[in-house]
């Protein structure tokens, strides 16, 4: 049965919860670079999204926690006032991280008096509940990734989970899968959440191409950067080449060089690079240059949604409360002409550019600023990661970040050419 | 009778004599920001060009002019050696104006040598000289648009030519000219010299949209601008916001408020701004919040191309040693149908962002380096600009800078999808 | 009867715990700019000096609490070895406030070990361990002074302590007292505890000079700001007009224009600016500017030193456990020919750049980086502020600090020449 | 007989015409560094001080040359209005070299007008031209110490004089000259010309201290570096550290390591460095570290004032037309007692800070501007170079520059205290 909207936003509030079980007061504090947040910023702004677009709009008599956070929590909506300085969020040790979570309970309460509303009053703000709901768990996945961020910059590297963390291998040689030229449809359908940058669906031509039939190891990676791919400038970007010199890249993020190898920070701690895990945490002139080295390219986001189209998403995701191992039929199973390793596993960096579909339209008001305001100098990732949310992996989800980013679960899966 | 290559080369290289006729010494030593270069640098820089990629490699005993220029005058490419900082380029006083003459006529006699030889000796190096060629009016257009940016950095506000500077103007209300959806072909065709981004032609499928039938004037952009246009964070992507309250941007650049409207600096100094006039120097910030204000957007550059097809490219330009005023019947005639002022009269800022075709392949070797490498958050521009080569002008020439240049000469032309 | 060492180690070491009483753990964690450091990192810090510098030294067998701190709380001593970078102290979430508390005994536990050996033994030690506790004092200062600086930052202004903060003011114009010209000594003499910087005792020729008898007030700064003082260059140091104008400097640092006049911030929250309680929170740029604008000038320190010589230094420190109000007899009472105000009240900027005292030699090891390596490009502040510890409050001690630092509880005294 | 003060002006105006001699107009255009100016400019500016200091004073129906001078030629006189940005000085190609040759005889011609009139009428200004012309004398002295590091900037290395350039040598160990303690006299005296920042003569008193008898050679300099002198921070200033690992540093500004030894750009292009010449081009951090690193410390401006005077200031300097070399009886006399190459050889840094003498007190107007607004966060720099004006080369001249700066002719001179 079909779990209700009430059903959901529980599911889902809670699992920011237990998200942050393992932290320390201290670590939900900190924040490691302006690109990243504080886990509390993270606590409070997604109940903020809820208390202003849906509580202040549709609840009477509704109190506001505290006016204060409007200013606070507002992570980039001009159109409901002005910010607090983002780079500045790890300098606020107020609100605490126990009245954060009384502001959620404040939150929570209210919108339980609202989910007890029946028939067309409810349905009326449904729609902005759903959006706050995945947008929560965008953040989720973002409290992660910017946590382990922080930890990994701590000398101390502590951990956020006990035991290892693995990425699931898939056995053999690279392969690939090709699809023919021609017209296909690109963006999501009616069924469904969807965010408005995925739409609306619309027609795109296709030239022959092919896609490798999993992602690329750190087996792969290292040859690549043993062949010194990250001292040969003819592979790179012009301004990948100058992000790489300037901040010395050597290898992905978190990775480093011991004695006996290569070693990287997990949400586990740190532990020896696996050959036969897939690459992560590379931007995105990082795995261009792969590409170019390998002889290839990365899939245009057309060509990747159109040859994902037969591929199921079934994976462990954040709700299951593990967000690893990944338990992974896909990767042992045989390709059977389909790419595998598409959902679940790393956000993979397509080689297109973050602009609107034709047709697109944002809503109005300021969740118009949810998604189009962003799209310059932006690449789109595609697929989902280990730790995404299950509901965000679709085939029609675009997620985008700037080329250089690195902090993201992000990998490589090569495209090339056909005849 | 077509142009012989000997011919060809001789025509351009004398341009840039022409071009920089009307400078002193001084103006032809300094760069008046990172992204500009002297105009020095420009006459030394595509005789390296020539230098390095023919006479070396094609004239026995070639004698390098000083070995030194190759660090000098080498712009970007990495698979020739080491290069000297960009934004140092206006500290170097020497080599002085003369050696880079002298240097030049050393050149262009080795140049002699080789045209005076015959049959495939000489179709053997073609191909390089044309690139040579073309690639020296590039530097034709970038001389005059940063020579302009010097001189209205100067509080002086030197003129570059006598007499004024007048913008064609194109008459009446905007009108959108339709299109319908289908699969287009789009890409440079075998015939004639194109750049390797050019190519190769591919099909790509359009939804119905339509164009505006002439470009955004100024009279309009004031419109916006007294809209309060730079102040309304709604009709802008977030980074061009950013970057416009950074460095504080009200106007076009280069112009200027006065006691009775607006001024500008232009290539003949300074005057009023017209309001039938398109207008230039805007990023592609601006031009997106533009397009948005105006319930339009920006066409994509497979929209511009396809709707280009009949329009025809003749006009004035750079060649004919009066970059204006554009003798334009363009202007006046009919619209009948098509698109006007699609060619050479400001650069059209297209919503694409700057990537290769499907099939694409950079040539091997430094040339590689000429256009793939810079493939990454950069904008698409359409049409050519009134300081542009003749030969430059065509329906698939692809001009690409970042989102937040200006110092281009760069227009607005709207798009908008069609039921 | 004289204070052991062991009781004064005691006393001192409680005092950073009750400093932090009021604090939550957020407020320990944050760091509001590079200048500034978090509490925990106070804490942590002053303990690995004793760890460091005493223990391993001194006491076989003991064990180090965790190696890795002396990378994490090194502040900038390279004898000792590499140290975390100064900006990123806020990033760091572990160690825990928890752990840091536990630190903090474990270092205590093994020096009551230490303290109860006898004789020689102990004697030998005796100096480093005082140095350890005026060391622990100096950052009881900033840590007051730090998380004032992070509650200022912070939309919600929290207050570190309740009740009303005064400073307490002097009543009367000021007048001035006035000194002949001389040799003078200058520096500190045998008795009691001073850093290597107050040494060697030294003759100075002083011509002849007036000081104010006691601090410029809120009142008599406010007459600088209403005379356009922050708008007049002649008044400013060149390099303190740019500074001021860079970062838009209109009054003094944590001052706020509010509808009814000035408020500021404070430990105890926003509060009215009273006109007659001294002027603090300024930089030395602002203190130059304002007495040239009142025709005076800054005095220089070895004028401020000789002129304190008969000056009580009584009143009421952080020790107190009451850092506010000073009862202050300095205060109400007859001038008497001495400036008053001179000690505990806000430290006064002088007009001389922080170099070495004749004949000066720091000590050899690390302990030499304590205050030599630093003699450059500060100014020298006199007095002791009213968050200073009771044993700073002496006659020969130099603080220092850049001339743009304003986040020091500093303020100005005015000097003048004799005829 | 006494030269006239229209001899003075005439004298040291042709000599900048004599030191632009050997300079191409290229490299009278080119800024190389925001510290640095374009020979151009100062030949402007200097005639600008006339102009806006004399002329528009003294001169009934003067015209001025162009009035939008005043913009571009103000250095940093907030009194006499805004000034154009001093890091773009070298993006300015207008005024042309010729305009500006021609704004100086426009403003010489009206000077000679102002030298025929007689008596009262020309005292009256005959004290601010005297500071013009001491106020051109250091700009000649920047005219040769900008275009020599912009000439080192520069790849291709070009001499501005022919011939090879030697800093004379004094043979033999270091020898030191001792000084008794008490009270003596600094500052300039009644006669003769001064600058006020040499004012007014008042007493110090010196503890008992010595002088190194000469300057430190490049010899002992280069043992201060294969003594790991640029790896070693306890030899450091805390600042001085930083901007030497920040910046690279490792050997004096100019100096090459070549595969023979090392190598110095001079105004006569590269040449080995010799052992036994003055080392120059230091900053006072490599001075304050080589000093400590050689069981030193640099002098107080006191201490090398009151040690210079029965020092003679004889030598060669620019007003010879031939800065170099110096005929230095000087060099190889007997010490007879007294430090040698005190002056003319290279800037001394000594260890105090450019502060105001008691009693100081600049101008009025805008020439207070002078010397005062200085007075922070600089050191003073005692002697004069080879590139120094006669008639600079004083007991009391005071220059000063930030620590870090490297360009000047700056070289070093021990001392040390006595018992």
């Amino acid at each position: 049965m079909k779990e209700s909207i009430a059903e959901q936003y529980r599911r889902v509030r809670e699992l920011s919860e237990t998200l942050s079980g393992p932290l320390a007061t201290e670590d939900m504090v900190v924040q490691s670079m302006p690109d990243a947040s504080p886990t509390k910023w993270h606590l409070a702004h997604t109940t903020w999204f809820f208390e202003t677009f849906v509580l202040v709009e549709e609840l009477a008599n509704y109190e506001i926690f505290d006016p204060a956070f409007a200013f606070l929590f507002n992570s980039y909506y001009n159109a409901v006032g002005p910010r607090h300085s983002r780079p500045h969020r790890g300098v606020l040790s107020r609100p605490t991280v126990e009245q954060t979570w009384r502001y959620r309970r404040h939150v929570d309460e209210a919108m339980e008096t609202l989910f007890s509303r029946e028939g067309a009053e409810q349905e009326r703000f449904e729609s902005i509940v759903e959006i706050g709901i995945h947008h929560e768990q965008q953040h989720q996945e973002l409290l992660l990734t910017d946590i382990k961020h922080a930890f990994a910059l701590n000398p101390l590297r502590p951990a956020y989970s006990e035991g290892r963390i693995t990425k699931v291998a898939v056995a053999g040689a690279l392969a690939w899968v090709a699809f023919e030229s021609g017209v296909r449809r690109i963006g999501h359908e009616i069924e469904g959440f969807a965010f408005d940058n995925e739409t609306p669906r619309h027609r795109v031509f296709l030239e022959p191409y092919a896609l490798g039939d999993r992602l690329i190891t750190c087996g792969e990676y290292l040859a690549f950067m043993d062949d010194s791919g990250y001292e040969r400038p003819e592979l790179w970007l012009s301004a990948g080449w100058d992000v790489a010199q300037g901040q010395g890249w050597q290898a992905p993020l978190y990775w480093e060089r011991a004695d006996d190898g290569w070693r990287m920070m997990t949400l586990g701690g740190m532990r020896e690079v696996e050959a036969a895990e897939p690459v992560c945490h590379v931007s995105l002139f990082e795995a261009d240059a792969y590409a170019r080295w390998a002889g290839g390219r990365l899939p245009t986001e057309d060509e990747w949604e159109a040859a994902s189209g037969n591929v199921p998403t079934e994976g462990c995701f954040v709700e299951s409360g593990r967000f690893h191992p990944c338990p992974d039929a896909r990767g042992d199973g045989p390709a059977g002409g389909i790419p595998r390793q598409m959902f679940g596993d790393a956000w993979e960096w397509t080689g297109s550019q973050y602009r609107p579909y034709p047709g697109y339209q944002p809503p109005s008001g300021a969740l118009g600023e949810y998604n189009g305001k962003f799209m310059s100098n932006q690449f789109v990732l595609r697929g989902g990661s280990c730790v995404s949310s299950r509901t965000h992996i679709r085939h029609t989800y675009r997620n985008f970040f700037p080329p250089e980013a690195r902090w993201q679960f992000s990998g490589i899966r090569l495209a090339r050419d056909e005849a």
